[in-house]
């Protein structure tokens, strides 16, 4: 096998080197436990709150508003069932919507089936974003919490963050967003956007896996997720991941001075392989929104062409993507999100998600496209669904 | 300063320079996300596997009762809220001690308060050992779930688990140990003893910070506490933190191999800091079982002391130790575990904890016992106590 051309970074990334540099001292050389009393380990304590500074300077958040989680799974359970907890006495009413990761869909699934919440998961439109005047009409007197990703995963859609953050704020309503795709990508401003909580994992800006974090503003009365030591203000306990952190740190340190490049580029690349794959196959759709997503998107579906198949072929060239279908649940349902969109089941079935890097090339790009040419029309040749749609149509 | 003697393992350890070894290829080089399709993850998905194997022969376990987590906190606010969660149509009594660390108690306050749990804090005797009659005695038709840990983090005490693991049995009871500080420096085989769940942390065995493991036996209905994607068999969600993971496995590897003469050595410098500190320095007591112990835990008890003061002079010579007062709850309380094995509140004050690791030599323990009775006869001098105390003897 050739080069591999690495296309699943909204999977995860690879950790940069200057990040697991700077990790590196705080395995073997300042282990100590940060809330230890001796000098050698305020070391750590240091170390710790240098990447909670580094992190809350690119959110323009104070650094006591950074909670370290496990990532942003962690965060968005901790964001969603302690506000509950903390607010249910005001009111059990939660709006989210449908596209949301499953780390807050199976949370608010949770909520209603064992805790009492009510939810509401609004819908989107065709480009996958949020109804605002839907979120205005679903807001009760019960509601206590809206939460609504900034960027989707999986077709990269922007949501209009800061109208919410304002529809939030008239009703007196806390406001969280799932930004782990968002983080590090597109500029962040908590106080310009009106965000309350905020959630971010590590490894999906060349930080490390096994990191995150919960934005909280001051004020909010969000409880604890995880009970015990007095870590993080009191309000997570456990141990602080002390290399994680300064990984963290790093990395985001690092997404933010490079991002205005990165993302130039990655624009360039992104419309390069979108304008190439929907010119050049036939019966091709571009999902999510056309401008207004994340710079490293691509999602797009083909008909008559299963995904799966599509990432076996892409793979055998050294291709890693992935697909539309939720194949991390181990099911074969198609994409919660296409069907939310309004994709048919069959062609949700045909999707495909390409996340660039700072590392892709043009060159990559190219490469890409004429595999894929090859590998549509391979497959689409094998689908008696194909041939049955081509005999129609010369008929 | 001169040569730093760490004598805080409990606290946390130094990650073992193979451990960051055997985890450096996982941040660069094969950073693949495991639940992607493609040839590339797969190599992240094996060495998940092979962390999970590790550590499951440590504890005769099978590698599908490992569920990795963020920690050692982690893994006890897990076990105990979904295992209410899934069993609170049976019952709500839980059974736990007075000794368990924070983690496990404070998760039972919220329990209490929060869901409607009713919890039995067993006492404990003056070795800080469970009393067996009394757990049999608070069992109840309600009882869904015995806590007990498998040794003190503070005073070393291990706990009769085979007993315990016996009685929840006969009870049709479930049994989860906090065995954070045991898991590595103990023998523990989860069939033998009886043990339905177990919770761990990487970074107590020279393992990284930020992972851990929850055991659930085969069969144990326990719910999810992070919710979201599908993976650790659908039961935790997040992107697995692979090197930490990797690093996990490793060390627990390494710990079993060491084990037999690592702790008989710990044990040799341990009794020898015992018996010079007891017998050189008066007015001192052991705290904690005097036999059924940690290999590396030393934690005693100097009248008219103040343990901070202690630590701070300790410090000064390039001596890591902790006090018995729990100083990452922010609070000068003094210890609850001194407390449950009866210590008055100005002598738990006086504690100090020394916990060794494979490289603590006996020239180490010398140094130390030599520093102390300087230290302790210093501090003994400055307080207004002592004074009287010792003028009242003379009498
Ligand atoms: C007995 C015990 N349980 C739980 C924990 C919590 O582990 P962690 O800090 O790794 O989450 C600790 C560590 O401080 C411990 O000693
Ligand atoms: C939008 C979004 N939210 C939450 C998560 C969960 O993050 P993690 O897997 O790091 O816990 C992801 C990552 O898969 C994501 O893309």
């Amino acid at each position: 096998m050739g080069k591999m051309i690495y296309l699943d970074n909204a999977a995860t990334t690879k950790t940069a080197p200057e990040v697991v540099e700077a990790m590196l001292p705080y395995f073997t050389e300042m282990y100590g436990n940060p809330s230890s009393v001796y000098d050698f380990a305020g070391k750590s304590k240091d170390a710790v709150t240098k990447g909670r500074e580094q992190i809350a300077n690119v959110l323009g958040a104070q650094k006591e508003e950074i909670y370290f989680t496990a990532g942003g799974s962690e965060a968005d359970n901790w964001a969603l069932k302690a506000t509950f907890e903390a607010y249910k006495s005001k009111g059990n009413h939660i709006i989210t919507t449908k596209i949301e990761h499953h780390a807050i869909l199976h949370t608010c699934e949770y909520l209603e089936k064992e805790r009492g919440a009510k939810i509401t998961y609004l819908d989107v439109d065709e480009n996958g974003v949020v109804k605002l005047d839907e979120l205005e009409k679903a807001i009760t007197p019960e509601t206590i919490l809206i939460s609504v990703m900034f960027a989707n995963n999986e077709i990269g859609t922007l949501q209009p963050i800061k109208e919410i953050g304002m529809i939030a704020k008239e009703h007196g309503i806390l406001f969280h967003t799932d930004a782990v795709q968002a983080f590090g990508q597109v500029p962040i401003n908590v106080d310009e956007l009106g965000i309350d909580m905020l959630s971010s994992s590590g490894h999906k800006l060349n930080g490390p896996k096994g990191i995150g974090f919960l934005y909280i503003r001051k004020g909010v009365k969000i409880r604890s997720f995880v009970h015990g030591g007095a870590q993080e203000r009191k309000r997570r306990a456990g141990t602080e991941n002390v290399p994680g952190i300064v990984g963290f740190g790093v990395a985001a340190e690092r997404a933010m001075h490079s991002m205005a490049d990165r993302t130039a580029k990655e624009v360039l690349v992104r419309d390069h392989l979108i304008s190439r794959i929907t010119s050049e196959i036939p019966y091709v759709k571009l999902n999510g929104h056309p401008k207004k997503r994340l710079p490293n998107n691509v999602n797009v579906s083909f008909q008559f062409v299963e995904g799966e198949s599509m990432l076996l072929m892409l793979d055998s060239f050294g291709i890693c993507a992935s697909s539309g279908s939720a194949c991390t649940s181990g099911s074969l349902d198609p994409s919660h999100v296409l069907l939310a969109i309004g994709l048919p089941h069959e062609i949700a079935h045909g999707s495909l998600r390409l996340t660039l890097s700072e590392e892709t090339t043009m060159e990559d790009a190219d490469f890409v496209v004429d595999k894929l040419k090859d590998i549509v029309a391979n497959l689409r040749s094998m689908s008696p669904l194909y041939e049955d749609f081509i005999k129609k149509q010369n008929k």
